[in-house]
C-alpha cells in the first residue's frame, strides 16, 4: 500500500537533513520520527541517553521471526560550509541527486526504513512476525546508542539484523573492528646541552611504536573475507623546541581488528609493549578510549540471499556480497550472536559519506522505500 | 690606571641591559660601545650584517702576540616578564646582585672586557702586542656574527682566544659541538579504515629515529674531557586526527658532537638512515639548519694557566678547569686552529643565564674588569 507520494518521501528526508544532528541533538530526529510514526498509528518510544540525545525504538507486527532494522540519527560535521555548492542542512536537488550533510550517511536509509514500516503497517502487515526499528545516537563517535541498546537487552530476542548504512547495491555481512588508543609518555625537561638532567619523553614512544609496527604487521593472521589487521600511528606530538629535552609526548593509534587478531589480543600485545618500555625506564600510560569488535557473519545467510534477489531487480544487475571497510553499530548489536547469524548492511547511498557535497541518488532512495518492504515481508515469510 | 669609578662601571652595564638586543638590534649595542671606546681614544669599527645587526671590532696595542677577546651582544628573550621580580631591561640591584636579561649572558663579560681595554689604553698599554675585541651578533641563534668574523679572516693572525661567557671562577677550554636537524616525511592521507589508499608519514620517522637512537647511543666513541656524543629527538609532530592516515610528519633533532664523532660523521650516519628508509618507500628529507663544531684545546695552555693563577687571587680558591656544556662562538672562531691552541672561556656570571631573574654578582663583575687587565698584560708578556 502506498501511503506517501514521492514528493512526501523527499519532504521527510528534507525535514531530517534540516535537523543539525552533528554528533548530538539526535532527540530532535527521534521526536520527529516518533510524531511521523504516531501519525500513522505506530507507537515509538524515546530512550534518552542525555538531555539532547535519545535512541528511538518502534515495532510493527508481533512474535517471531523478529527482524531488527537499524540506522543512526547522527551525522558528521559539514566541515567548511563554504566549500559546499549548497547549504549542507538544506536538501537541494540537482540532476537527479539530493544533496545534504548526512543524507547518504544515513538519513536516506533511516527514512526509507521508517517509510517502509509505515506503508507495511498501513497495509495491515506483517501478519506474521515483527519488524523492530532501533534508531541510534552517536554512531559516528563512540557508538554509544547501539551500546545502550545492547546493554538494555534490546537485541536478545532478535532473529536477524539489517543496518541501513549506505552501501548502494552491495551487501555486506562482515566488517573489521576498530580501536582508538592514546599513549602518554612522561619525561623531564632539560636543556639539550645537558640531556642527562632530563628524561626524553619521545624516546619510549619511538621504541614502543617501532616494535608495535613489527608485531602487528609481520603476522600471518589473516581473515579470508576481511584480510589482515591494520595498525597505524595516526597522531604523534612531543616536545616544543629543538634545544629542550621533551617532557611529554603523546601518540594516538587506530587499529582495525579481525576475528583472528581481535580487540582483546591487540590490547594484550600493546599492554606487553607498554610494560616493556616502562621496565626500561619509560613512564608510558595507555588509554583505549574506543573499542569496537569485528563482525563476521556468513556472506550467504537467509537475509543476504533475499536482499540479493530482491535488490537485483532494482539494481538491474547481480548484487555483490563484500566486506565493508567501515565499522557499524553491529559491533555492539551483534555481541553474543555468534558466527552464523543473519546480518546485512544494505542501504541507499554511495561513497560521498563524510565528504563535501554529500548526496544520495533520488531514485535509489525512493526504490529502497519499496525494496525494504519486500525484503521485510520476505524475511518474515509472509 | 683607573678610568672609571665602580658607579660608572655599573652605569655602563645598566646602559647595555637597557638595549633590548633580543636576537636582533645588536647595532645599538655596537654603536654604544663604539662611542664609549671613542670617548677614550680607541677607534672601533662596525661591521654590519644587516640593517639592525653589526659586529664590532677594536684594537689596542700593535703587533704580536695578538690576543682576541670576544663576547656576544645579543640576549635571549625574557619570556614571561610578569614572572620577573623587576623589569628585565632595567638593571636592578638587590643584595649585592645586579638583575637583568642578558646581564650574566653576557653583557657583564662584554662590559668588563671593554672597560679593561679602555683602562689599559689610558695607562699607555700594552707596550707590546695587541688586544683585539670582537663583539658578535646572534650567538644565541645560529652564531652568524662569529661566522662572519671567521669568513672575513679576522682570526687569521690571532695567537690566542678568550671568550667572556659566564663561567664565574671556572675555566673551560673545550665544549661539544651542536647540530639542529629537521626531518620532514611526506605521506598521503586516507581514512584509517582504508590505510592501503594512503601512506603513513609517521612510520618512516619512527623507523629512522629508532635506528638513530641505536647508532648514536650504542657507540664506544668517547672524549676524555667532553664525554659521549648525545643525540635527542626533541620535537615530533605528525597527523591531526586518530581516524586519518597522517599525510605529513616532522621531527627535530639536537646532536651534541665530540671530536671523535664529529658533525661530518653525524651527517653521514643520518644521511645513510634517510636513504635507507626512502629505499623502503619513505619520502623523508633532511635539513641540517644549524651545525657548530666541537672545540677541544688543552686544559693546560698558556692562557688557561695564567687565568687560573690570576683568577685564584680573586676567587680565594683554586680555579678548576672543566668542559663547558654549552656551545660558544669558538665553534666558528677556532676553525682551522688545530688542537693545541691557547683558548679559554672565562667571564663573570653564573648559571642564571636564560632564566627568569638572571643576575650577576656585583663584586664579581667589578673584579673581572681588573682581572682581565692583569690577564691581558700577563699574556702579552709585558
Amino acid at each position: 500500500m502506498t501511503v506517501f507520494t514521492d514528493k512526501q518521501k523527499i519532504q521527510i528526508l528534507e525535514d531530517l537533513v534540516a535537523i543539525q544532528s552533528v554528533n548530538d541533538h539526535e532527540t530532535q530526529v527521534a521526536t520527529y520520527l516518533q510524531r511521523l510514526l504516531a501519525d500513522h498509528d505506530i507507537q515509538a518510544q524515546l530512550q534518552p541517553l542525555s538531555e539532547s540525545r535519545a535512541n528511538l525504538v518502534a515495532e510493527i507486527g508481533s512474535g517471531h521471526p523478529l527482524l531488527c532494522v537499524s540506522g543512526h540519527m547522527d551525522v558528521v560535521s559539514p566541515g567548511d560550509v563554504t566549500a559546499w555548492q549548497s547549504d549542507p542542512f538544506k536538501l537541494t536537488a540537482r540532476d537527479g541527486k539530493l544533496y545534504g550533510r548526512g543524507i547518504t550517511d544515513m538519513k536516506a536509509g533511516l527514512a526509507a526504513l521508517v517509510i517502509a514500516m509505515i506503508e507495511l503497517h498501513a497495509a495491515g502487515r506483517p501478519t506474521k512476525g515483527t519488524i523492530r526499528l532501533m534508531a541510534t545516537v552517536g554512531e559516528e563517535v563512540g557508538e554509544t546508542g547501539s551500546e545502550a541498546f545492547y546493554e538494555d537487552g534490546a537485541m536478545q530476542d532478535v532473529d536477524a539484523l539489517l543496518i541501513g548504512e549506505p552501501t548502494g547495491y552491495h551487501i555486506f555481512s562482515a566488517h573489521k573492528g576498530s580501536m582508538d588508543v592514546k599513549l602518554t609518555s612522561q619525561g623531564k625537561a632539560a636543556h639539550s646541552s645537558m640531556p642527562e638532567l632530563g628524561q626524553n619523553a619521545i624516546d619510549p614512544l619511538l621504541s614502543l611504536l617501532s616494535q608495535a609496527n613489527e608485531a602487528f604487521r609481520k603476522t600471518d593472521r589473516v581473515n579470508a573475507t576481511l584480510g589482515e589487521l591494520t595498525f597505524n600511528t595516526t597522531v604523534f606530538n612531543g616536545g616544543n623546541q629543538v634545544n629542550s629535552i621533551p617532557a611529554t609526548a603523546t601518540a594516538e593509534l587506530n587499529v582495525r581488528t579481525i576475528p583472528e587478531f581481535d580487540n582483546a589480543s591487540v590490547t594484550q600485545v600493546l599492554q606487553q609493549l607498554v610494560t616493556q618500555v616502562n621496565e626500561q625506564g619509560g613512564h608510558v600510560t595507555m588509554d583505549i578510549y574506543m573499542s569496537q569488535s569485528p563482525v563476521e557473519e556468513p556472506k550467504d545467510n537467509v537475509l543476504s540471499n533475499l536482499a540479493a534477489t530482491i535488490g537485483a531487480s532494482y539494481a538491474g544487475a547481480p548484487i555483490p556480497k563484500l566486506a565493508l571497510p567501515a565499522v557499524t553499530d553491529a559491533s555492539n548489536l551483534l555481541k553474543d550472536k555468534g558466527n552464523n547469524y543473519p546480518f546485512i548492511v544494505f542501504g541507499p547511498g554511495n561513497e560521498t559519506a563524510h565528504q563535501v557535497d554529500e548526496y544520495v541518488d533520488r531514485q535509489m532512495y525512493l526504490d529502497f522505500t519499496a525494496l525494504y518492504q519486500k525484503l521485510m515481508t520476505a524475511y518474515l515469510g509472509e
